[in-house]
């Protein structure tokens, strides 16, 4: 399983900058070690050897901390995303980068979506609005412009844009979630690159036949 | 969103089966409604009107609690999946009724994978066998039946059955798990028969047609 190193993390300018991030890798680090969505402040602190004290400086609360988190790990495939509206490839070219750029976030943040979830079951006021606005509702819109042009251009059917957004962020999203299962009921111990690309090979392929407009 | 009633719990013969399965319900009513796969005993002993202490009579631990909860309400679906085995229809049919049967266990239990997945995190040693063997690859074996035999009947392509059970397992189960994204992104608040209904004609639609032979 992948992990974000401090080489995922942006280099500190300062020692505000720093503490911040080490405080974000510890949270990342052990949700994935264990594979769950929620860690304690003092987990937190004695993982980073800071002060859990900073996590209410930097963060507000944990909660805050892990919006911030969020956003740091989709940076770069939310604004892959917006450059993908842009670019001049038929939509099926669109979906496959949109699919692989899921998988690879899944891949090096398993938790993200249990994360998100925690966040809208514990504060739904405060972050139902936000990850809305910062996180799901750029997704969906990606993916229903990608259906639209497929749509027009005679290469996909009609697909219902809302269905299609539950379908494949939980089909990208399984496996890396249930790595319990496949260790379990597959004998897999290591989820590694590879199984990472055959997986994302597997949905490119069965996804796009499923909307594919047959003539 | 659908919820376990006291008419889907097995009718109580004894006072000691009714006191197990109020202890069950209640757990099963307390997820659904926060859209957690955790609670409290003391919340369970609340909810149900019982001492926390018949927990641990009946079921010896929490997790014991929601191993049998899972067995309660999977046990229709599993019986199902044997029963698919066995009748003479064709694969796709078969895919349907498997796919149908799935959304529709996600739809009334919206928990279960998410129960499944912090036992195997919490207690892997004891439950990683019980789980895979009563649960995971009963279901993982019974679609790469049906894979094969639709491979074989020429319907299918050669589709990889690992990749393909975390695949429709994540794509039947994320509307679900993900309702509170449908009501802040999507603006529905209620997950009703009808999108549940859609969902499954959208899944069967998109997965078949994902690996059908296309001649």
């Amino acid at each position: 399983m992948a992990r974000l190193t401090s080489a995922g993390v942006r280099s500190p300018e300062v020692g505000d900058v720093n503490a911040r991030d080490q405080l974000l890798l510890a949270a990342s680090e052990l949700m994935t070690e264990r594979g769950v969505a929620d860690v304690s402040l003092s987990d937190i602190a004695k993982k980073s050897g800071l002060s859990s004290a900073l996590v209410k400086y930097y963060f507000g609360s944990k909660a805050g901390l892990m919006m911030a988190l969020l956003r740091m790990v989709l940076d770069p495939a939310m604004k892959q995303l917006d450059h993908l509206a842009h670019i001049p490839q038929p939509a099926d070219t669109k979906l496959r980068i949109h699919i692989s750029g899921m998988v690879n976030v899944y891949f090096q943040y398993p938790y993200v979506n249990r994360v998100m979830h925690q966040l809208l079951v514990d504060e739904p006021q405060t972050y139902g609005p936000l990850i809305a606005q910062e996180i799901s509702k750029p997704v969906a819109n990606a993916q229903k412009s990608i259906l639209d042009e497929g749509y027009a251009a005679g290469i996909f059917r009609k697909v219902d844009p809302l269905l299609f957004y539950f379908e494949i962020v939980g089909a990208c999203d399984q496996l890396f979630f249930g790595r319990y299962q496949l260790e379990h009921v597959f004998g897999l111990t290591t989820l590694d690159k590879q199984l990472k690309d055959r997986f994302v090979d597997h949905l490119c392929g069965t996804i796009l036949d499923g909307i594919y407009l047959r003539k």
